[in-house]
């Protein structure tokens, strides 16, 4: 049977990936650029179309019949607009209209790229099967997105989900954002090891102070590491609880580089949920590692262009 | 033109109501019982059988095809059980099936009372016409209910949209739900005097330490009772920004008996949310004061038995 083909983007500030995907999700063809992140947004938009150009090259093309994109945020599905955090050039850029041009016309579906890995856990991952679930990247920045109902759930703008920016700690320190306390800027990679490195943890003689580094140092049994993953995992509780008591998620999938930290992580996040996870209602939430791969963003995208032309991805019939 | 009829019952902890209310909001009958909360179960359920028991001897019982209940929470929608924290001989009570047998076999639709104040201020009051909304009740607790979609959004259970207990405040006061720093700890009007009282506010010659006396005196500028509304405003704040940055929301409607304190409450609220909802698409997000009345349980309740039905209340186009 000729299943259902879509071209789907993946758009971070490191690389621009695109792939043809099979309803299936499987990826037929595969094209990347780096992001030339600190450049003009045309020249941004020049690497896209080299990757659009090298996928509609593909004798498959004529059956593509959608584009996806999952895009680094914010973005607005509703005006078509990306502003990446990380790609000054692109502020309010009209991407959904540019590749639209670029691919004849087809329909292009635009999700922030929390919200693309999340419909790739749910299409094929660790949320599998769960029509309530929160999937989060913890690494160097803190996102996520949900699914609601069996159907993800990228909000009007294609942002919901960003756990990464609410205040778990009204008074905490200053984020970015222009809030406090963010869950981010307690558990993210960077703050993990800025936290340990300010209460006494010294790095090992390769001079590594990274997340991972701690993360090492933690399963050693250094109790500052273990200290700060701790906290980490606090507010990742948190966070977690705030979102299945706000909402009714029945599983949380953490990936990312902080994810990757195993037991370390997830032990104390087990802990501090029974904390915070206390109604009724919540109580039965579990926690558990990504499973989807560096692909994840990619077939996250497939999933939602798929999706929103009808064909039933991300849905939890098609999950089972 | 004949229109739905649905019967309606909001049930808490100080009493229980029951209508006959129309497809377009009606309300044609009404009865009433105290609830006895410290009576065992089957007392309980006595009275609610009474009120039903008037509302099914009216003539216009045969054209009801539906009844909607608003609980006290937590509810269990998907068993149809009802746990009311006030209620004690209430636990997993099978509220569902007791009413489905005391009206003949109707449909009942069971969700929680934040959830049911919500469905009729999207239908009726403050929300209408707005497809992402969060509608809070401030008072004794915090509760409330989401809109998502245009569409109410009660989760599985009937319970979404709990903000009263989401931690924002990682380290903070114990609260009875077992968390620590949830909103409701910070900002219900109990907490909003105890606040007030603990930093030196004295109440007036009456002895009034409730949060209207509170509020009383924060709008004849007493620092400190200002000091505990502005407290309460940036808890009520954070949880509000939470809310919109993990499920996009544009409104926030606020009501109860601290909700009613007007300007005192509503000013720093909306100055704090400046300050917590600082994403790009959560930055127009705005916070209203609750339309309904007391009937608003009544009127969501049937809200929900009319989208139950299908009859199309509670969603955007209904709204309009």
């Amino acid at each position: 049977m000729q299943t259902d083909l879509v071209a789907a983007l993946d758009i971070g500030g490191t690389k621009i990936a695109g792939a043809l995907v099979e309803g299936d999700g499987t990826i037929l063809a595969r094209s990347q650029r780096p992001t030339p992140a600190q450049e003009s947004g045309d020249t941004v938009m020049r690497a896209v179309g080299e990757v659009l150009g090298e996928l509609t090259a593909s004798p498959r093309w004529e059956r593509v019949h959608a584009v996806g994109i999952g895009s680094a945020g914010p973005v607005d599905a509703s005006a078509g607009t990306v502003s990446p955090v990380n790609v000054p050039g692109w502020r309010d850029f009209p991407l959904v209209e540019r590749v639209r041009a670029a691919t004849g016309g087809l329909p292009v579906e635009l999700i922030g790229d929390g919200v693309a890995i999340t419909a790739a856990e749910h299409w094929q991952g660790a949320a599998r099967g769960h029509d309530n679930a929160l999937c989060m990247v913890v690494s160097t920045g803190v996102g996520g997105g949900l699914v609601l109902g069996g159907r993800l759930h990228p909000g009007p703008t294609g942002n919901a989900g960003h756990i990464g920016h609410i205040s778990v700690e009204l008074d905490g320190d200053a984020c970015p954002c222009g809030a406090r306390g963010c869950v981010e800027r307690i558990a993210s990679g960077p703050n993990i090891a800025r936290r340990a490195l300010e209460n006494g943890w010294l790095p090992g003689p390769d001079g590594d102070v990274s997340a991972a580094s701690v993360a090492a140092a933690a399963r050693a049994g250094d109790p500052v590491a273990m200290a700060s993953f701790e906290r980490a995992a606090q507010a990742l509780a948190a966070g977690i609880a705030a979102t299945a008591t706000l909402v009714e998620i029945d599983i949380a999938v953490v990936g990312g580089g902080v994810g990757k930290a195993g037991e370390v992580l997830f032990a104390p996040l087990r802990l501090a949920l029974r904390d915070y996870a206390t109604l009724s209602f919540v109580r039965s939430l579990t926690v558990t590692p990504a499973q989807m791969g560096t692909d994840a963003g990619l077939v996250g995208a497939a999933a939602a262009a798929l999706a929103a032309q009808g064909a039933g991805a991300v849905t939890t019939t098609a999950a089972v």
